[in-house]
């Protein structure tokens, strides 16, 4: 038995993959917060030996690749496939990273919800036989991102409250066909939603629909409740958007409050480091995925986990043009056990 | 037994998916060259109704999608997964596109092998059963293209003669779980290659590389050789990057020039149409496969068919830092048959 494709988004993956190592790397600012002590790899000064921002932000991911693939240990290292992408034109990032490794790639773009999407396909591959070992990837980088979408660092713009900070980070998985904890049992795969936000300052608001939407479409898909998770983790949606999740959902008479957070709000300490409603960017859902939670999922502090990572689908063009900003987020089902079975024993 | 990865980079597909319909649209210029007898719909301005060229790009993506699940016929027009990418800073033409399709949505980003990148992805998850529908769509726009990675229009810089012209064009394909040919075989999926090249207007040159290793690791994977097939067909590698290709097969010990054809020198009509080196773009390789190829395998006029579409993974920023140009090629083994005991009968 393989992978099944349940009604509406959802696969039940029937061996769930093994998350068998993860690795992250992340800046000055995010060494600094509330997870400092969680995270592989810290920078001094963000550049990570590069002379410029792009390839300081491709050094990051490929530090974390590198690091994922040695953790992985002796003979783990031979990849399949390797799944990556990031917020940068072109994704430039994770093209160049993947140039030093001699691995067939696939390049993704699902702006922040990019650690979810290639997860979901490693994932699925490997469930279904399609490989032994993958490897996801993804990062973002505050400066590289800041002058991409915003302004230049130079200009010292100044930030709405509603706006959020670009996590410089990386995080990178081997999922592998291995019998060990973090498992990923389930994929919901999202759909692009557009309530027709159109503030650029303000994108926790434009990606809760999406997250609200990918989450109802998850527990109809597979009759699950929240009060079977530890937690329901969503990856940048930052203050105002968790908020307007949590209603959200209770809109729909399935309250999360109690059992929601977001990467966006505990990479930085909000009060105290000055990133007004939160982190963004891909490397924020990866970076606390890889450093904070799935080594609490390995050792069963945490049993059953939604990590839920959204993404603005929007360019500086679309934006200037009046566009709308789409939403999209995908939903993994990350575990300590393979199965219902091994949960009750 | 459903599909098997061969050493290297090559998956056999062991129940090979159908390419149950597809279509393609395109402008005006593609309109007036040697295969406009061949398209789906010609717009008669490229503007498709739409009033920035960035949603005309848009529009069409939506129309060629539109039409490939109307060919599809009743009943087949539920899609489990949706996969996507465009050239666009952040693939707006394929997120935007998406929107209306309340589908599962993967977003790619490939550059000109989208169309590959996106019908590998695809016919991997119909083979194993990681779905019974999908669609596989990519698009590009000469003038959004035009005015993101070189000049706005109105500016009317000069060209090189190496450079090539990017097709207004969008090309759609449901792949399904059917006996109906064409058949998807085998896919090999790219890994990033990069021979130093720095000229921005010689993409062909840069992306020759990826396309010679790719179909090299094609051969080498599969025991295949060049003249199991009918036609070698690359996406837009254009005059010049042709004839390095071929050139570098030849010094390879397998030479394919006279199989070889490329849908950047078949689209247009290169001394009429003044488009110097010939066409480029996502929707050089996606509409020349939807239009004129698979309808010839279709009724076995051609048997086996190796698509290979090419991306140019730089963007307008790795290039003004000075960085060289990473190349990527996937190739599809495309086919009147089944298997191989199919093809003596």
């Amino acid at each position: 038995m393989t992978t099944k494709k349940l009604g509406g988004q959802t696969a039940a993956l029937a061996c769930p993959p093994s998350l068998l190592s993860f690795a992250n790397v992340v800046g000055k600012k995010e060494g600094e917060g509330p997870l400092a002590a969680c995270f592989d790899y810290v920078d001094t000064d963000d550049a990570f030996g590069a002379s410029t921002w792009e390839q300081s932000e491709r050094a990051m991911q490929q530090k974390a690749l590198t690091l994922a693939l040695e953790k992985a240990g002796p003979g783990e290292g031979q990849l399949d496939w390797l799944f990556a992408g990031d917020l940068l034109n072109q994704c430039i990032s994770s093209s160049f990273a993947a140039r030093d490794q001699k691995c067939p790639f696939f390049g993704l773009y699902g702006a922040c919800s990019t650690m979810a999407e290639s997860l979901c396909l490693a994932g699925m591959f490997v469930d279904a036989k399609l490989a032994s070992r993958c490897l996801a990837v993804t990062s973002s980088h505050f400066c590289s991102a800041e002058r991409q979408f915003r302004f230049p660092l130079e200009y010292g713009g100044q930030r709405t409250p509603t706006a959020q900070w670009t996590v410089t980070g990386s995080g990178a998985c081997v999922v592998a066909g291995k019998d060990r904890p973090p498992y990923l049992r389930a994929v919901t795969v999202g759909t692009v939603e557009d309530m027709g936000i159109t503030d650029i300052n303000n994108m926790g608001a434009a990606m809760a629909p999406a997250a609200a939407k990918t989450l109802c479409q998850f527990f109809n898909d597979t009759g699950a409740k929240p009060e079977d998770f530890d937690l329901i983790l969503t990856g940048d949606l930052g203050f105002v958007g968790s908020r307007l999740f949590e209603r959200l959902m209770q809109a729909q008479g399935c309250p999360i409050a109690g059992r929601h957070n977001d990467c966006g709000l505990m990479i930085y300490d909000r009060l105290r480091q000055d990133v007004h409603a939160g982190g963004s960017g891909c490397g924020c859902a990866a970076s606390v995925l890889c450093s904070f939670i799935l080594p609490q999922i390995a050792c069963q502090r945490l049993k059953n986990v939604l990590f839920m990572a959204t993404g603005a689908l929007m360019s500086p063009t679309s934006v200037q043009q009046g566009e709308s900003i789409p939403g999209i987020a995908h939903l993994l089902h990350l575990s300590a056990f393979a199965g219902k079975e091994e949960e009750v024993r």
